[in-house]
């Protein structure tokens, strides 16, 4: 089978997001000043084979904890969805 | 009322994503090598003030669209909660 996991990625909220905060000036500069906290992260859509959705979960889990989230700061959260083979994303 | 937005921005799918190209072989590197299809964008969470859930969802497309996405070459959704304005992501 073949799963779409749709990946979050964010900083852990003890953690001080400056990209968030540059964000929130910028975006005040623009006149947008009823923002009041900016949070920035990653997402990204991984399509994988797999055969069921609890091998596909665990799969995911180890390529976040490996590769892509830096889980000493950083917290993720996936969804997995089944997807026929051929769609592209 | 305070919302909390959950922005994502991605890539239009006819645009090349050398990252999430990257992301393949670095998995594959390191054997998970059952990975098609990888597509890395952005997410945001943001907090901010408005009237009512419409005045909410103009301003932040407005923002996506002065800002926060590049939509010549990227495609933005976002999902609107309302929150109670003490709380923090």
């Amino acid at each position: 089978m073949t799963f779409l996991a749709r990946i979050h990625i964010a900083l852990k909220p003890s953690v001080l997001d400056p990209q968030g905060a540059a964000v929130v000036r910028a975006l005040g500069s623009l006149g947008f000043d009823e923002v009041a906290d900016v949070r920035v992260g990653r997402y990204g859509e991984l399509r994988l084979a797999a055969p069921d959705e609890d091998a596909a979960r665990a799969r995911v889990t180890a390529m976040c904890d490996t590769l892509l989230a830096n889980t000493i700061i950083e917290r993720y959260e996936f969804t997995l969805e089944p997807t026929p083979a051929e769609e592209t994303a």
